[in-house]
């Protein structure tokens, strides 16, 4: 790494990672987050008939990682809250975005070039809350591998995971999937990103933060905005894990995300691997899949 | 307000707000709490094949509010049930609504007068609690405005922000409703009091915290007993919401409440209004309204 | 007790208090646990598809009891995974359960012999965390009787309490029972476990705590020992519960656990007792009986 930091590469890193987030990049989260409740279906109805539930469940999204994280801590839930220009901020997003006049702030940010803006910047977001819970369990927990991946993980994923009960509040209940079953790609990139920074902050990774923070996050950007412009739920971690989870696990997990995507004949394949009758039965579709696809099949009936 | 305090009110609202709530008044919480309990679909049959998780639900309807607020502020969530003498008195209540010989606990509590004095004085409560709750919210984040409110909120409201758990802890899950989807007249009111509190609090609105206290406390006082003595379940703030809501979020929000009292033809309503698959299909009954209205249709079937 | 510590006996029990626990008990907790989550319908088919869910359930199967005594006394939920060699020992039993070559080590600690072994320690396991788990909340609060039962219970308890929640998690959905309405035996033990430590930590009960630990791991073992060697699911609290549920709640509780074990005639039953909407039409067996008997019946569907 001694080169890296000699180049002006180093330096760059340096100050991207001290690039403050509020309120541009926040902004921008909030709108993408937003951008996905609305996706939902049921949403735009929701926010007309129970504007209270429709405002709660977009402050889940926009800080549903800062809640999983200080409950995993246990510090107030309601701790981020507190920062009253980020809420102010969030509800004027999910205003805007659910009930500006013609529909004109949610045209203007699904244009495709825009949104593609926005969903780097969120990344940047996600990354550099990564670092930060990772940090902020190291300083509790000097040791606790596990607790610091976890922490990372929550914060980097936020409503996905509790995305069952996101649902709930606004009176869907789908058990049968969750985002531990299907993982979405940003949340396994969460996973794998908490494990990376977990190891730079325990010194087993021989590179400075921000390095590290500089390069996942270019990871980040440049997987999501592709992912994002073409429409596609394939994953680039599905080939290394078709490799390693038939040696670990004796079974190719890869194989049945493949299979999601072209949506066919479910049955068939389960019929062949064992009865699991939990799992056969349903559309196993991650919850950023489910969102992403809404859009394009709205006729699409809940359950 | 100097007006006010110069007249005797204000020394009325100064001692009102010094009267201990323990026992009486919070035995009257514990009463009507635990009445709304017995009045749910199968709760006494609960009672006698499972009473472990019948005094668990009681507990939640008399705690829940001390519970909730604890979760959000990071407090041991069973703090509370270090009051002995509390927890000890509503068991007690607990076992003579449930299991008095010929009823006769339930049938005196039940006589609508004795009723209607008990309804009082559990407002009585639910006020100091609200502003107890703010007052603590407050002196963890001075400028948390939101995290006052919310903590207020659930101060007040208690047991039905958690009613689906409540329900899940007696077997019966019914997710397509919730207390935020649809906000019973206490849940609403503690909303607006824990606003108006809130700002008392951060000396936005002139007002002695003393005289809030007996002002909102004689305002809720006279809407629930003329609510309880009506059987009725509209509230007062349909009105005005009726006005703001079409303005803020483009629809009329009152005039779906006031559907939901006459119960008639959902489907022609909602079809009107867009797809909305999770809503259609359900009677849009609050849980206070569930409960209530229990008593007069006890053949109704749950689900 | 003079008499008891005189003899060797007192000795006994003190030197077996402080018998460490890590890792030879421990190991056969997470076995015996991690075996109970393989009985599961469904698990070993999750654990090829979706192996973060099943280790993620292995997790909670492990150290449920120290993330809810956690949550009830408001410390970070995730405190007790910063034992790192804890979890890693837990990791290891979860893999080596699910992915060992020809399933080797299941069928060697499925071997009757090598299990009675594996569930006598697992006993020991619990009786010492229902014990510790009361001092530290007595620690907390000092006069908290319902405090430490509770902590107690959740300690001894453990996964049981969370079973909706840690089946959630695999996709399975089961509202109509938990471990509230039918407890197992080790839950209902483990609450009056609780009670008879919380006795003893406020010196109502003239008995050493080593001396109880003692006394109530040999019943525990004796109890549990029994009912796996014999494949039974009937609790010896039946009898005592037989006589003071009817006085107490005016009916027999005993009754319906002899009725559940039988498993005949449910609807008439209830048809007798009451309507009952939400429970009369689901098998009332708890989650421990059903994790047992699903070895027996392997083509039962869940649902």
């Amino acid at each position: 790494m001694e080169l890296l930091s000699a180049l002006s590469l180093g330096e760059l890193a340096l100050s991207f990672s001290r690039v403050p987030l509020f309120p541009v990049f926040d902004l921008s989260y909030f709108i993408v987050s937003i951008l996905y409740l609305k996706y939902e279906p049921g949403a735009v109805e929701l926010s007309q008939r129970h504007p209270m539930a429709s405002w709660l469940c977009a402050m889940l999204h926009c800080f549903g990682s800062y809640i999983l994280a200080d409950l995993l801590l246990g510090e107030p839930l309601i701790d981020y809250f507190s920062n009253n220009a980020s809420v102010l901020l969030a509800s004027a997003v999910w205003y805007l975005i659910f009930f500006c006049p013609l529909d004109l702030f949610y045209k203007c940010v699904c244009f495709l070039p825009v949104k593609l803006i926005f969903v780097a910047m969120k990344e940047v977001v996600r990354v550099r809350k990564i670092a930060v819970g990772i940090h902020h369990a190291h300083h509790h927990y000097h040791h606790g591998w596990f607790v610091m991946i976890a922490t990372g993980w929550v914060k980097g994923s936020g409503v996905a995971l509790m995305s069952n009960f996101e649902q709930l509040l606004r009176g869907v209940w789908k058990p049968e999937v969750n985002e531990i079953l299907h993982m979405s790609f940003p949340t396994k990139a969460s996973l794998y990103g908490a494990t990376l920074f977990t190891l730079q902050q325990t010194r087993w990774l021989p590179v400075s933060k921000a390095s590290l923070i500089f390069i996942f996050t270019m990871f980040m950007v440049s997987c999501k905005v592709f992912l994002t412009a073409t429409h596609s739920h394939s994953s680039p971690f599905d080939v290394l894990e078709g490799y390693i989870c038939p040696v670990l696990f004796g079974t190719a997990l890869g194989a049945d995300h493949h299979h999601d995507n072209h949506g066919t004949s479910h049955g068939s394949f389960h019929g062949g691997s064992g009865p699991g009758p939990q799992h056969s039965a349903l559309p196993t579709k991650s919850k950023e899949e489910l969102s992403e696809g809404s859009r394009k099949k709205k006729t699409k009936k809940a359950d």
